[in-house]
């Protein structure tokens, strides 16, 4: 690179991710992107971990989710607005950054309002993979809002599941998520009720949005050897699931720091045992010690899964044609000459 | 905004950033900027602050600093690499991020390693007139790099002096200096040592960037009466002043829990007494008890500052010519259709 091409940074647009997926394939994508994020599993202790921090408000919280692995670092901002959807926004917008730790120069700005979905629904699978009954051919999706799709594509993509059933409060919902999905190919069961909807379940998918302590799940449903992906219980005050379920489940989370304060387990004192993703995917734990075990993905959410995601996209930018370069960073010819940059250029206004 | 607009966010590239300052003139764009930091001291309590999140490596330190005022809330990404100089990068890089908090979307992008330069010389300059004495004439300047002119101009906007004595142990670097602010009509003697350069300065600004120890500033070279500007140690390991000066000092900062990790301070017990910078703006603690007191502001940056930054640059785009837009965050018509986005536009891609 040359010295004076310094300022510039690759910027992923929303229609920049948009080509790059379709390009791939958006079942491809979510395949390979799955697995970046199970070799960055796989290689979890060598990352500086921190909880994400996180701004609280009335109306939501804005989060920022930093990691390194020593030689990329990576960020992600992301908001959690439940009720953003009355006035077209989006309830979970995002955006990050991957970065070169030997000079803290960014390599990538990207959005990820899709790709978080995309590497949410990926970890998703993955876990899935881990922990569920091998057998396991019908999932549930309770809630089927913005998430809900990119969670089925991404269990067929990686575990072969192709048989739903959907159930949300809002009709609505479910018939947006039906439309999309059918086009995908899958076989779907339209349910009246949650209760109706994991009945027969091998997998039972949770992805609600309201920021509350909320029972989607009571105890009475959930049947032995059932695997539960809990994904929309994801910060401070916000879960789904009957405190008796959490009892009976061997429970899996990404980092137990963060996943204590914003995950199901909020709900459980901090003592009580969990098992770390990690830990099963690197080989060390088993997931399951019986076929009737009751397994539960504790997902809120961890910087990793961001950074794989990142890791991923900027490999695709050298197939070219989905970004553009941002004049993001002051590069005078003369590093210690920043004001000469503001100086000059200022003449050229001027003129 | 319409909906089909939701996706657009105002980026501020280093461009439009060189441009907004030379509209304005640098001297009135530190003195506003100024006035927006010192404005927000005012309000420091209503702050929801925190320190800032470092991950440091042998190379160096990428930081992440958000803050909140309740009803906006920024951050700032920001590298502090002391070597990168040799590879014509700079040391210090940044950008940052302006959001509403009722929704959590962002309302800026905007470069920040010139905004950077420029915030942190106007609340070096806006601490200076409350806390050196009010006949300051003449200001040492040790460390001539990349900071050094906004210093100088900041101070001439804000406190009038014009007077400057430069030392730095790269005699480029000084050089370099001394061009830029001669344009600029400043008074200056180039010194050969850092004891010559404060021989009967008013003001002692260092602005050094090793990351390291060093001992910029004995106690022997400092005056009865002084204000010290300790700009250049700001992160764990990094001081530039004696361990003595620091006994004789008042010392005054921004966010304790902060600068006593990263600031001169690090050198002293946690206990040693410090003075919150925002205590003297709003007016209830005097910065000064005799003449002959010396002043040290202990500056190692807080997040609020970037706040006020944003927030000033924020209301210029109003102004227009000086950003461009971003499709950043991914909007579908129906909020809960994130889905269908990315197939609708795949296949105007395929087509």
């Amino acid at each position: 690179m040359k010295n004076s091409d310094l300022n510039l940074v690759p910027f992923v647009s929303v229609t920049d991710m948009v080509r790059m997926v379709n390009r791939a394939g958006v079942d491809t994508f979510l395949k390979n992107l799955g697995q970046y994020i199970e070799e960055d599993f796989c290689r979890w202790p060598i990352f500086d971990k921190t909880p994400r921090t996180a701004a609280h408000s009335e109306a939501g919280v804005i989060e920022l989710m930093p990691v390194s692995d020593g030689s990329q670092y990576a960020f992600k901002y992301v908001n959690g607005h439940p009720r953003n959807t009355r006035t077209g926004h989006q309830t979970v917008a995002a955006f990050g950054v991957l970065s070169d730790v030997r000079n803290g120069y960014p390599l990538l700005l990207s959005e990820m309002t899709l790709l978080t979905a995309l590497r949410t629904a990926a970890t998703s699978a993955i876990a899935a993979r881990y922990l569920a009954r091998p057998d396991s051919r019908i999932m549930a999706i309770i809630g089927n809002g913005a998430q809900s799709e990119f969670q089925a594509l991404a269990f067929r993509a990686v575990t072969g599941i192709t048989t739903l059933r959907l159930y949300d409060t809002d009709a609505e919902a479910t018939t947006k998520c039906v439309k999309n999905l059918r086009q995908q190919g899958f076989d779907i069961t339209v349910c009246s009720s949650a209760r109706e909807a994991v009945s027969g379940a091998d997998i039972i998918t949770t992805v609600t949005a309201d920021k509350q302590y909320a029972t989607i799940l009571t105890d009475d449903m959930v049947e032995p050897g059932v695997h539960i992906n809990a994904v929309g219980g994801d910060c401070p005050g916000k879960t789904e699931l009957e405190h008796a379920i959490l009892l009976r489940a061997r429970i899996f989370v990404e980092y137990p720091p963060q996943t204590r304060e914003e995950g199901e387990i909020q709900q459980l004192p901090a003592g009580h045992p969990v098992i770390e993703l990690a830990e099963v995917i690197s080989g060390g734990v088993n997931a399951r010690t019986a076929p009737d075990d009751i397994t539960l993905f504790d997902s809120v959410g961890f910087a990793t899964e961001d950074f794989s995601a990142l890791r991923y996209v900027y490999t695709l930018l050298q197939q070219g044609g989905c970004h553009t370069m941002l004049d993001f960073i002051a590069s005078p010819a003369d590093p210690k000459d920043l004001f000469g940059l503001l100086d000059v250029a200022g003449k050229d206004v001027r003129a």
